[in-house]
């Protein structure tokens, strides 16, 4: 349960490191995002998700636990206080995929389509894909089944993969094309921030990966830990080099999600591998992320970056599992390719990307089709410039710092900027006065 | 003991809340504040507030336990490693309590108020109120016992009640209310710190009730963070969809502060009640929170909303119990009315709410108007409008916010509002030079 | 495994403690350092490091466990998933050591240092120093052996001493001292990243101490928590108290480091002491940080102060154990002055802070001799001026308050100070556009 709590602290991770890859004008709603969000997810998780997820071992969804309680009927047994420690433990994973879709969509979406695809992503693509990997489902019965620990493919992957569809549907940011089509960057405000999303996400994730030893005892804990970390620090290595590499300058934001996909990548293998392969593993998620963060952002604005750290790098971690899974730690499935076993695993997890990506991109697409056509999916293009946090939460993240001091009360002789201050785009009928 | 480190990193939730609620000119002193009320209310609580509060079961005081330390007398026994435990444990939720009592007093308190009244509260008023309701004293005594699992009442009424006290002798903020009465908004400096706050605290709210089942194994532990975390989520729910009906904007420190009455509300219930019932509890606990905060702002300025979050919702959620106790987890005291119960235990609650507040309220009342008359309570009026950080910590919490760049040796260069900056507020005398 | 958890944590703590400190110019680099560091350190502890220091009992350097993974040899024995616990959690003592060391070389020195240091003190001086005092080495041998529970000397001692090496070949920063010599404040750019900095410290060091119980069960976790508290508490008291006498303002990084101090202070005798010992260590750690930073900082520039609080508190806190240390808890050791042991274990202390000292300072200064020979120690006067952010890494940490408002897409229109601002120092041609 303690891990519960770290991998819960994840969706602080999550907003920060968002908030700090957003401009200064969109940096409050992030916190607004996260709070609602998680909400609704545990809501309809309680409701129907844990059940269509865990309630049973059919080809796709559970059927019992709905409405889960104590003495509640799960697949048969009654539901007692550890069951619904699983339960919580297992909305913390939904609540990081969910988190996942947003970081892409960030500065240009509308608030209420979170609210719509947060419910139906809740209710039915997340216990899907749970389900089917996790509870005896379809992914669980290919080969001598599936692989993924702790969710490179169950939890990034779906998490970026409805994000690749939000974004094909909202289009890139306002300027993030020039005249000749090429990307051009927009920095985030803040730094310090991205990197106490990084640091506890980091932290987190010794819950996330070290959490799915689940009844195995400390001493698997332990190692699931060390791996995670050797993972995770191959990712910073692998971002800082080819960074640099490419660019003779060290980026902040490359460094960090070097550390997320290296993490991603670490997280399906994290307890069917040996030591000496997470730093390579993580590494290789690092080349990626830079790689592709580069690469789809001739096409695709995707801000914090999260089709990279998340998509591809979950998807080489789930593959991953097929080399360098040992006969000593395949509790599930066969052992990889370098320690004996084969293509065969390599293939299952093949399949596991294909059937998730598939299923995910397929019906988040209609999903976000349907609320584009309905309530509509991106704000207008007078409120993307003056920022979503005047126009949709009422108040600059930063008031001080958008709105002339003569307009603050009591702030005004302190702020000197404000001698020279023009107005904001907000109008002033937006500032409570 | 891991749920103690949780809840001492609340003392972060909380300065992070206020922090982000202030005006940048305040946004250093909260930091100061923080650290010293802790240190003092744990060296108060080691010599004297530990033993009156559980060093025996007598009505109003314990009696033993003074200077705790291995092998000291503690009501009879010598305290062992594992007493020790728990005296840092409840040090934590006396941290907690204390830290309640500032954030209504916001901008304009002077730091020799915070020490002299942390004394007293560390003293006598949070140990009386601990010792009345959880170590065999006056409230355990009525009916069949209070039930306050984890402190609704003993911990966040009790400060909030404190910090209505301190919000009558203070008066508002400059600038808080128009000419025409009318209260004006006075827009915190920093959503994302606000939101910071809001994470770290529920977090540690983890700790906070699952620690309260002490002894009683992981899967109570387990059961205890689902219902908390539904309260939370519930509070977020409630407060959003009440502040989006009242204003069409999804104000961000209302929604924060949906997730804080959420999880305030559950506090009391969350060991007693079954897991459906804590969304609602919480949901109350969040339209509770955003219809106190615009009555109460009316007449009494509170920066951050404590009385309505912490003191409110406290009172509810002391309440709740009295209504959705289920026989099953009623280890103290009686089921509620919803579950055959009757009106007796809600009746005990009732009681429970009114001691506690009457004897706080008159205990600070008291302590505040002392100060008052002696050290004084409020800084100069020029303090205010200068801000708390240049007058009493020597420094702006953000110098070059606040500092025209050529006073800052070496940042003026990068600067580029420097070239047109006036001076600040505070006499140049008083920036180091 | 949590308290491992906690304590990798601390690199956040450090991270947020040195971003507090510096300019804005300088505030995104700190993200980057700390995750190369901590990787470089994980890699390099993981490949030789844990091997040196915990493989075997020879006087100086363990000779087994290189390249460490389950089944490999360990002084003899076959590695367990527990014993890869153990090289995760002391991998995250090698970090915290090793993040000491960077605070005092802020906003000069060039990213490269980082990374050969990094190597070398991970490879050599840290390992050198575990083995001598916690793994049977040479200080384990002198009288009973050395008292450092948690590493006041091993970790903090080890990390200042480096620190001041690099000190002296690094000199102080631009604009520190004036005409006449005399030191001028630079103050740093965030009190709340310095404050949030502290808090997830000590949060950090429950962990750093508490886990270092290793197997004894909860209740000595239990009191080493409460006294590692009692020793934090003590030492904002006394950082408090003097700097208010000293200078009639509380200023924040005086009291944030006070915590530090208190808690480098209680780390070496957290232990070994009785509860009461706990809050006078910490105060005179307190005491000692104040006095140190405005003695050390007339000829050296120590932006945090890391010298004062790693360094002199970490001298104290060994020594306090030769003092302090009770008959019941010497596990190690002899009982201290206090408790009847005499001078003798003091004696021993004082032994291990010489040599502790000597050994780090001699190894690094030739370290830091050969990195200032050869590859540069030291960024250009223009780099210093402009900023790191900029410079090494491409792209200020807050963009939009060092970029003017049209060179930042879609920025310009909702920053009013933009229609006044002047170029930054950065040429635009740094400025991705």
């Amino acid at each position: 349960m303690v891990a519960a709590c770290l991998v819960f602290f994840m969706q602080a991770g999550f907003a920060f490191l968002e908030i700090g890859l957003s401009r200064g004008k969109n940096a409050g709603m992030g916190i607004a995002k996260i709070l609602v969000n998680f909400s609704i997810a545990s809501l309809i998780w309680w409701a129907v998700g844990y059940g269509l997820a865990f309630g049973g071992t059919a080809t796709f969804f559970g059927d019992s636990g709905f409405f889960i309680g104590h003495g509640t009927n799960l697949a048969g047994s009654e539901v007692d206080s550890a069951t619904l420690g699983h339960f919580a433990f297992q909305l913390m994973f939904l609540g990081v995929s969910l988190a996942i879709v947003w970081g892409s969509t960030l500065e240009r979406i509308k608030f209420g389509a979170y609210i719509v695809f947060a419910v139906v992503f809740s209710a039915v693509i997340y216990p899907l894909i749970a389900h089917m990997a996790w509870s005896g489902g379809l992914l669980s019965r290919v080969g001598s089944g599936v692989q993924d620990f702790a969710g490179s493919s169950v939890v990034h992957l779906t998490g970026a993969t409805a994000a690749l569809a939000a974004v094909v549907f909202l289009g890139p940011r306002k300027g993030k094309y020039g005249p000749d089509g090429k990307p051009r960057p927009i920095p985030g405000h803040s730094m310090p921030l991205l990197g106490l999303g990084v640091l506890i996400l980091w932290l987190g994730w010794f819950g996330f990966n070290g959490g799915s030893t689940l009844g195995t005892g400390g001493n698997a804990f332990a190692e699931v830990i060390a791996v995670t970390n050797m993972g995770a620090i191959g990712g910073v290595l692998g971002a800082t080099l080819l960074i640099w590499l490419v660019s003779r300058k060290l980026d902040v934001g490359m460094i960090g999600n070097g550390a997320i996909a290296g993490l991603v990548a670490i997280t399906a293998p994290a307890g069917f591998v040996e030591l000496w392969a997470a730093p390579i593993i993580g590494f290789v998620g690092g080349l990626i992320v830079v790689a592709g963060v580069l690469a789809i952002e001739r096409k695709l604005d995707d801000p914090v970056g999260a089709l990279s750290a998340h998509g591809l790098a979950g998807i080489w971690g789930t593959l991953a599992c097929g080399l360098f899974t040992s006969e000593r730690l395949a509790a599930v499935g066969e052992p990889g390719l370098f320690y004996g076993g084969g293509l065969e695993q390599l293939g299952v997890q093949a399949v596991a990307v294909v059937v998730t990506f598939a299923v995910v991109f397929g019906l988040s697409a209609i999903t976000f089709a349907v609320i584009k056509a309905t309530i509509g999916l991106r704000v207008s293009e007078e409120e993307e410039d003056a920022g979503l946090d005047i126009t949709e939460h009422g108040m600059y993240g930063y008031p001080e710092q958008f709105i002339p001091a003569p307009e603050l009360i009591g702030v005004g002789s302190s702020r000197p900027q404000a001698a020279t201050a023009a107005a904001p785009v907000g109008s002033t009928s937006e500032v409570p006065a």
